[in-house]
This record gives C-alpha cells, structure tokens and sequence, in this order.
C-alpha cells in the first residue's frame, strides 16, 4: 500500500496505517505523505520507509511505483477533501485499486466524475465510512434484513461533537482549521464531516434511502465560514421518517455518534461510544443487550469480531474491518477468485455519492423557504 | 381537597391521590369521580370516603361542598382533557382554588378563557407538568439561571413511548381509548399528551420561548385518528434552535423523555428514566454526574428532595412536589402570608397556554407548505 | 397507626410515614415523637395531629389509646435500635400489631425474647427492611423460585456508604451520632446499619441461609466506637460462596446497595440506585432487561408497582410496599380473613434474628483467628 | 521480532500480533508457532512469512535467528503457561530481548529463577498485564500517586467470567482445555488466567502491596481439576483492606475486570469493559466522569492514548501500549539511550514474581484453617 496524505501532525493518516496494520494483511511500502516534499521524506523516515519511496508527489509516487516490480499495490487517500479526486482518478487510471478517506470528494461533481472512472477502470474502490464497520452495526443492519423490527417507522441518528465550541480556526489546531475551509472541505462543514457519517450510518442500518429533507443548518460560531450545527427532518424511501442531527458545537461531547431505529415490531439503538453493545427493544418482551460472545449473532458481525467477549474491540478494529475487506477484494480479484459477500461488505462510490447529495439537499434546503427538498434515489 | 375524575380504572386519578398524600400536607375529603354516580360512589368507598362525599357530579360536588363547614378547600381535576375547563371555571367562580391535570384544556380558546378566569377570580391555579417537578429538573434550570452554560444554541428534547405501536383502540385500555379520541383529547394525539411534557421541560429549563416550529408530524398506525408520533425543528426567542420529537409508536420505548441543552459554554443532559442524575458536561473540564446528595445543589434543587443521597426518588415524589407547592401556597394565601420562591414553583395556566399554542402551531406547521410557522411569546 | 419515634430532625421517621401514607391504607392518628414531652408535641403539631394525640411517652401512648374507641390499631416504631424491644413488647401485649425499623433489636437476646412475645400474643409483626420491597426484588426472587437460574452457586452482595468518611460524630448530624455509639446501635455499626440490609437481600432473594462466615471487620475512622467497613465471605447452606462487603467510608458512595446471583444456568445483577432494572444473563443468550411494563412479570412483581412503564418507582414506594401488605394483613385479620401471600410478603421477627444473628457471628469471627465460624439455622 | 506460539487456533497469539503491528515499531520476521513443525509452517504460511523462519521449534529459532544478520531482536512467547520458562530463559541466555504471556512461569521457583537470569543477562523483560496498559489505569495510578484519594483504605476488585459455567473440558474449545490443566496452566485455574490480572492491577493502581490473605478458593463445576472460582479477603501494606474476587462460572458475564478504591477524600472506579471510562467520586462534589480528550488527564494517560476524544480504544490498543513501550524501551537501550519513565511503563518479572506469589498463597491459605497467610514482599 501506498498513501497520499498522512505526514507529521495529520490525524486520519495515522489512523488508516494502524487500521491497514492490525490484521497483518496490508503493508505500508511508500507514501507522498505532503505537498512539502522535505516533509514527505521525514514522515516516511518516521514511518521506517526507504528514502526511495517517500515521494514529493502523489504523481511521483503512482508513477514511479507502477514501474516498479515491488511496487504498491494499493492507494490510501487520506489527505483533506479538495485533495481526493486528483489521486485517486490517477491511481484509478493507471491500474491501482484505491481506499480513500469520506466525503469521498469536495463537490457532487467529483463524486459522479469518480464513478465514472471507476466503472470504467473496472478496479475496486473502498470508502472509510469507518462506524459502519462496527461489528454491532453489522448485528443491527443484519436483524432489521432478517425484518426483526418489522416495517422501519422512524430514524433518529446524531452525531453530537463540541470541540468547535469556540472560534480556533487559525491556530494550532490543524484540524480545525481545514475543516471549517471552504476551500479544502468543500460546502459541508459538519454536515460533510460528521452529518454523511450520520446519513451513511442511517442508511446502511436500514437499507434505505433519505428521499426529504427540511433542514435547519447553522453557524453558531462567530466569524466561521461552514456550517457547524444542523438539524434535519429527513423522510425515508418506505415512508419512514426522523431526525438526523450533527453538531460541532455541542459543548462537552466527545464523538457521541448515535442512531435509533423503531419499527412496527421493535426497536434497536447503537452508541458508537459504547460500540459493542447494541440495544434491542420491544414492548412484548424484555429488552436484550446484544453483546459480542454472549449469545448467537449473525455470520456478519462475527466476520468482523477478532475477540472473546467482554474484549473491547473499538474505532481502530472497525476502521481495520473495511481495510481487511477491502484488502481481500482486492486480493481474490487479482487472483481471479470472486470475494465473498463478507469481504465486498465495505462502502463504495455509492455510498459516497450518496453523501455527497445529502450534503448539496440539506443545504439547498436551508436556503429554501419550501418546506421538503427531495432527493434523488 | 376534592378531586374530579380518578374513578375506578383510572391510572392518573390514582397518581395525583399518592402525590397528594406523601407530604401530609392535603387530605382528600370527597370527590366526584366519575360521570356514573354509582362508579363515583363506589370509587369513593374504595378511598374509605364518607358516602356523603362522593357526588355524582363536579357540580353537586363545588355546590355543595361551599356550604359545608368542614369543606374542601381546593379540587383537583384528573378528567380527560374535554372535562378539564367546565369543573375548573366552577370551581374557581366558586372560590375553589384548583390543581389541574394537563394539557390544560381541549382547545386554545378554552385556555385562554381559563385564564382569565382566574385572573378575575384571583384563586391559585396549578398544572401538573409532573416533569418539571423532578429535583434534578429544578437543579438544571438553576445552573442555567447562573450561566453555567452561557449562552443557550441548542436543545435537543424527546419524549420516545412504545405502548400504541398496534392499534388498541376500542379494546381494554382506557387510556388507548380516550387519549387518541379527538373528541376527548382534543387535536393533538402524542402532541397533546407528551409533546406538551417535551415543550414544558425545555421552557421551563431554559427559560426561553420556542418561537418558530416546522414540523412533521404522523399517524403512523392505521386507522389512528390522531396523530401518534412528531418530529419537529424549533427555534427560541434568542436564536437558539434544536428539535423536540415525541412519539408514542417508538417500540419498545418505555417513559423516555430526555433533555439535553447545549450552551457556549457547556451542556446539560436529564433522563427522565434516571431521574436523579444530571450531566453536566464541559469541553474543558472532565463530566460532573450531579445527583442530590453529593456535592452541593442549588436552593431550589434541596427544597424538593426528602431523602439523603441514592434513595431513589421518583414519579410520585416529582408529582407530590407540585402538590405541595400548591398546597403551601394555598394554605398562606388563604392566611394572608406571601409564599415563598419555592412554595410558587409549579406550572401555571402560562404553562398551559404554552402547551396549547405549541399543539396549535405544530399541527398548522404540519399541514403547511411553509417551512416555518410563528408561535406568539 | 401510632408512632413512637420519628420527631423533629429525624429523618427515618418521616420516611416511614409517607410509607404510610401513599397508599391510602393507613392514617397517622397519634405518636409518641419523642423522649421530650413537648417535642413530642411540636413534631405532632408539624404533622397537623390533636394535641391529646401526641404523648410524651410510648407506655402513655399504648395505654391511653387502647381505652379509646377511636384509638390507633397499629404502631410503628422507629426510634434507634436500642428502644425498639420496650415498646414492641408494650404495644404486643397490649394487642396492637406492630411495624419496626429493623435492626430489630438492640441485641440477639431480645430478638429472641421479642419473638417469643409475638408468637405469645399472635399480632402481626413487619420489619421494615425496605430493599426486599422493590419491585425488582420480588422479580429477581420469583425468577429464582422458578429455577431461572439453576442451583445457586455464588452470591455477591455489597452496601457501600461514603457518609461517615470522616469523624463527625457529636456534631449536627442526629444520624451520625445515634448510629456510631454503641448504647444507642448494639455492638454493629455498618454492620447492624447497613449490613443487616445486604444479608436480608442475599437471602431474600435466594432463599437460601448463610452458614459460615469469615470477616474482617474494621474502624477505619480514628476515634470512632463502632466498626465502619467489613469484608465477609459467606458460605450458603446450599453448598453456594460468595462476599458480603459494606461500608460507611466508601468515600463518594451514596447508597450503592448491589447485589449479584449467580447460578448454573445464569444470572441476575440488581442495583438498589437504580431499583426499577433487574439485569437478567446467561452465557448462551443475549442479557436482558427486566423492567416494569415492557415484557412480562412474575404476579409478586407486578403486585407492587403501581404506575406504567418507565415511570420510576423508588424508595418510598418500596418502603410503602411493605405498609402496604402489613395493612391489609392486619385489616384481613381482623376481619377474620386469611391474607393473601402478597398481603404477607413482608419482613417478620424471622429476618430479624437471622439479621442479629450475622451481625453477632460476623463480629465473632473478626475476633476469631479461626477461619470460618457458623451461623445456625 | 519472532514468536514462540501462537499457532492456528490459537487465541492470544493473534492479539499479540496485533498489538504489536499496531504501532508500526515491531515488525514479526519469523516463529516456532508450535510444537509441530508442520502446522508451525503452515501457520507462518498465514502470516506471509518466509518458510525458512518458520522454525519447528523455539530451540531452534533462537539458535538460527541468532546467526542471521537480519535476525530478530526480541522473542514474543504466547505459549501456555508450563512453556514459558525454557524458551524465555534460552532466549535471554542468547542476547534477546523477551515479552512474555502472563501468567510468567509454571510456578513460583520458576518464577525466582528466570528473575536470576534476567539479572544475569541485563536483558529487557515484558510481561503482557494488559489491562494496565489501558490509558485509563494509568491515570487512575496517576491520580493516587499525586494524593488525589489521600491514604487508600479500601480496595475492591474483581473478575468475573462466566465462560467455563459447564464442564467442556476436553473438547473443541482449545483455551477451556489447556487452561483447566494443571498439567499445562500450573496450580491455579482461575487464580493463575484472571485473580493474577485483578492482584496486578490493584497493586499497579493503588502502588501498594497485598500482604495478607484470607481465602475460600473453590471448583464449582465437577469434574474440573482447577479452580473456577475464589474469593480472598486481602490486607495491604499500609493497612488497606479490600477483596479479591475472580470467577470462570459467574454465568453470563463476560470479561468483566472491575476495580474500586476507596482513600480518605475520594474514590476511584474502572472497568474494563468500557475501558476509556475512570470515575472519580468525592463525597463533597459531584462524581466526575474521566474520559479521553475532554478534561485534563495526566501525562502518563495521554502517552498511551492514539484518537481524539470519544473514539474508543479498547483491548488491542492496551495490549500494543506494552509492546510499544517495550520496544522504544529495547530500541533506545541497543542504541545507548535512556528509556524514558513512559518507555518503562510496562509490567516485568517483579509484576510477574507477585501474580505466582499471589496464586500459592491464596492456595494455601484456601488448605488452611488459619484465617490469615502472609505474602512477602
């Protein structure tokens, strides 16, 4: 594998290297870690790589790894959001499978131009919606497919975080201050960064789609330039309807990701904080706990267990379930083999578009005095 | 006190009597509790009643208890929502004061009426929005008042019930029956019921007013006549926003009504279910779990507590504590004393008005085009 | 119902007469409130009682109400441990029946005598050992009884306090000081206070005895008279293990009473701060939670909760639960009828003495190098 | 790094694996992953290693590794207990460094004697407690240290599992087999697998010494030659007492490790299966709940923590803080540096010396009708 992005100081970069670690199936061999090559070089010496496959560029790196007889196999993207679509049409296009970090792309353009190149390179594509890797969230898309909660009524999905609480753009904080960018992250600002985890969260679980939105979008700090609080009444393919909420200013939350499912014969809840633990309600019997190794699950969310019960497995073990999916795609097609359902089981350009035109909806939405702005399906 | 309403089968008749009785500060002397004159007297006998005492209707009850020595000095209305406004305005046209079940009335004009009512009168008029009663409730709005939080941006409040996820109608259950007949409980089904509980908590919490609602709200079980579960975005009078959903079709959900207040500063979590734990979170500080009994609380908090720390209090404690309220500043109005701060805590006709308009607006909301829908302040 | 106790700046006093009170079985007509004639008085006044209702002794009282038409029926005693015998053994020979806070007696000799005295003069004897009267403990119990759980193998019991951290004995707290001097308590501090509690839930619930126990019982407080903290393995005649463990120094702790049972098949976890949650698993299923309202519940369970789900019950009402059935079993008897077995589900002089006879054996094992020592019967 | 163990089917190897990719310091060059050669290949095959260092034996591997000039550094052993002292001693004895399983020996002279070595070789030694390599725990011993609980009084700790319920010795279940055989676990079953887990992380956190012990040690499950469960009365070295409870049949639990302290002026509680939680209770304020990234935390807790707040790590991420720490330990010694205090914050032979010491005395003083037994040191 090969990564663009992810030099001293990122965040997500090292988060993908640990999650391609964990199950031994992937191997970091070179990156264009930074824009500044220097940088680049020093990052990969961090990392233990020869200074021959630190390179300054992601165009370098493709190139000159193709040509190689060791050369990478695979592409990580795991720079900011305006930085997606350019490598990863060039690794497409010269015959590398590719993994990239969400919002897939900066614009709803991008996202469509990326899945044309895809189907037309024919090579595989992964996007890290990391929470839905989740073994307890396999458990829960997997009960409502066996239809345990009968017919979907309601959704409701949040993603509450506070650390923009206060205005830090400008300063140390190298997250914040790309995330709240127009010019990096594109016209979403939690909504692109937390509210597609949220849509993609709701949608998955359910297997439905988001068809409405009625969107109440904010900027509650002053001077910010994206958005960092929304609320959004959201109406589903079958008729079901919710709440999606995301919030980077809900001050003295952590990461509190949460959705809630209620169906005509019961309810499920998963808390991404509490991630092996998925609630099970229904009004005639007492409510389960659906734990790992405690109790039958489904074929989906043990493929995605690597402990005993009672063995926390958290956000690295569900980032490295996409890897490891991916990675056994990408390995069965080289090898001429069709990959199982469990090792195709990780997000894809779909899912990418799909938060694309959410974002692009909830903000239409926002500007719009009309009440309900559709979605196409 | 006498109470109108609360006959045999009864649940909430039952609840306020308990309420009543906890601090040893009302007695019950008479009632006329149900509209069949032997169920009443029946009822009564149940409540070791002298049979004299049991009426067979609010009427004879107000008429004839004015004239005895040893009568009532306040009644107590636990009818269903259509029988609220007719014992009120006799009672206090009468000299009773009276402590009323909510939502206050079955439309907005009687509210209104009401309320003029006992301004002519003069008489104390209380609602028993049983939530707000809760000492962990009294405690969060104190913190607010002290700007804890700063300035308020979102409030997020739900209220999640399951038990009419079927159709029950017609069947066994009284409180199925009359609660979604719109000829007793008026145009508002969940709304009505446990939307206004939603609405009261965060007013009263926040001390502001929802100014704008847009809504979308549901009969999501067929053959329903009134609506069984509502999503609806809100903004307050100082630009805060956020969404209250209520639902009665959330299966499995047992009470759950929730409140979570996000300021600049930091936020604030209550859980009905859990009743004598507040959250109190921070971005820059580590989570305090407030509970009465370690650590010190507010004024207001201390007055509505019995029990030393981790005995549980609970539903009946909340209600009994509107009744005592009442009750203390009935008995030093009637001898010529000012109640106190607290002796005055408890939810007026203002609070029913609240809850009036806001089923009002939310259901115009709900049949509008229009995003947004003003409620007056 | 007379009191003989409870008077100004008690406070389990007032506890037991909201007890009383919710239920609208039992009216407080009398009480001999304290050892000071006129406080006695004063605290009856406070509770709007006739000044020739209000005695300055409990011998006064008993004898004085006996001769009146209107007199009490029952009396209920809550005084420190150490006048418990005298007036229980006043009030039973002079045919009322009686209701006491536990522990029962100031020694295992008068627990003993007293028992003697009621199974002598045939009155109705309830011991107000409040845990065993949550609803969840009657569920927890009937599970067992059903065999839910197979054979018992081990019990973990605890009653952690943090209240007497430091010495602040003979200061303002009433509490404080009766419960650490050995002339007001006997000779258990925690253990009498607190620890009785822990025993009468282990056996409660289980339905078995503890046999053996081994204990290390310590004043961790300098200066104090009675122990403050004990650690006990206990031994069931049924071949179970397992540890008691309670403390008043358990810094930060409020009344974090728990209890574990686990047996072949499964296991049960109940915590009295959270008192409406049984917690029900088994290594082959999903855990479950038992709650009122949602799913079913034994008859013994239901027969104690008095509103829908979701709407919490807490200590008074557990504590009115046993007033409850001691009025109806008393009523019923007099009547000449045969109580029902939920109207006898309370505490009896039997848990009384098995309570001072752990207290007794504990202290006598603490003393002890020899490992284990017995408990009869 | 190469591995002693760890095979197809194994459990705990893969997690070492894991842990020590996930930091990307520690590469596995080679193993002798059992005793037979043959599935010790195939079992490397899986890992993608070369075939010539898959060894058929520890023996071996040490001897060739040693000999190559890309050889290992250090030996990783994961192999049942009764095989782990001859490979760590061989390894030591040849210049490699050694992480080593827990618990560390067969038996306590063992236990001495690879002490001795170590010593002699001045090799590094790690011993894998993983649950004190849980960022949390070390902020809980950061927090006694600084004085935050004053003098430590009381100390609860338990483990329940409830895995080994029934007798399914000698069947598919490789770990029920090997770890319910004193012929490959040693004298202790549940006191060696999990009471050695809870005796270290007591004394890690508190930084105290269990002195005395008093215990009823049982076999639960007929026909099992081990113990499945204990419980121990200790005494610590300043006076603390506390209990020690671990079960294998507390049926339906899953890895529940759980540990309280109680100082004079505050209370601390952890668990290990929501890890990233520590609460710190206080009788005189409002519990706090410590977590990651919200708050300030101690240097010692941050240096083990990889995500920003509220993304939960969990068991592997502990588990690679040891193998982490272990290596830059190892590293900065071969390169002449000074390991930093964060470096040499892993458990070693004296952790492993007190878990064999724990085991036999609780051992003994489970045989012994003296109520207590000493432990030196």
């Amino acid at each position: 594998m090969g990564m663009v992005g992810g030099g001293r100081g990122a965040f997500i970069g090292a988060v993908h290297r640990v999650a391609a670690a964990i199950d031994g199936e992937i191997e970091l061999v070179c990156g264009a870690f930074s824009g500044n090559p220097e940088k680049s070089i020093l990052s990969g010496q961090d990392l233990m790589l020869a200074p021959d496959r630190c390179y300054a560029t992601f165009d370098e790196m493709i190139l000159k790894e193709k040509d190689r007889p060791d050369g990478m196999d695979v592409v990580s993207i795991v720079t900011p959001n305006h930085l997606h679509f350019a490598p990863a049409k060039l690794a497409l296009e010269h015959g590398f499978d590719v993994i990239c970090d969400k919002p897939v792309t900066f614009s709803l353009e991008e996202a469509y131009a990326l899945k044309a190149i895809i189907e037309k390179t024919g090579r595989t594509f992964a996007l890290t919606h990391t929470y839905t890797g989740y073994p307890m969230v396999k458990e829960a898309r997997a009960l409502i497919q066996q239809g345990a909660l009968g017919k979907i009524r309601k959704v409701m999905v949040e993603y509450p975080q506070g650390w923009l609480s206060h205005y830090i753009e400008g300063g140390e904080n190298k997250q914040a201050n790309w995330r709240t960018d127009p010019a990096q992250s594109g016209q979403g600002g939690a909504l692109g960064d937390i509210g597609t985890h949220a849509e993609n969260l709701a949608e998955t679980i359910t297997g439905l789609h988001i068809t409405e939105v009625c969107a109440d979008v904010s900027i509650m700090v002053e001077g910010r330039l994206l958005d960092d609080d929304a609320n959004v009444l959201i109406r589903f393919n079958n008729g079901a309807k919710g709440v999606l909420s995301c919030s980077q200013i809900a001050n003295g939350e952590e990461n509190s990701l949460k959705i809630r499912v209620y169906g005509e014969n019961g309810s499920l809840e998963w808390h991404q904080m509490e991630p092996n633990t998925l609630i099970h309600r229904n009004q005639y019997d007492h409510t389960r706990v659906i734990r790992p190794g405690v109790g039958q699950l489904s074929d989906s969310a043990k493929a995605h267990i690597r402990v005993p019960a009672g063995h926390p497995e958290g956000y690295f073990e569900a980032f490295a379930n996409i890897y490891r999916n991916f990675a056994r795609t990408v390995r069965k097609r080289k090898q001429g083999e069709a990959p199982s359902e469990i090792d195709l089981d990780f997000p894809t350009i779909d899912e990418g578009i799909r938060g694309m035109l959410f974002v692009e909806k909830v903000l239409e939405s926002n500007r719009s005095d009309q009440k309900w702005i559709s979605i196409p399906g």
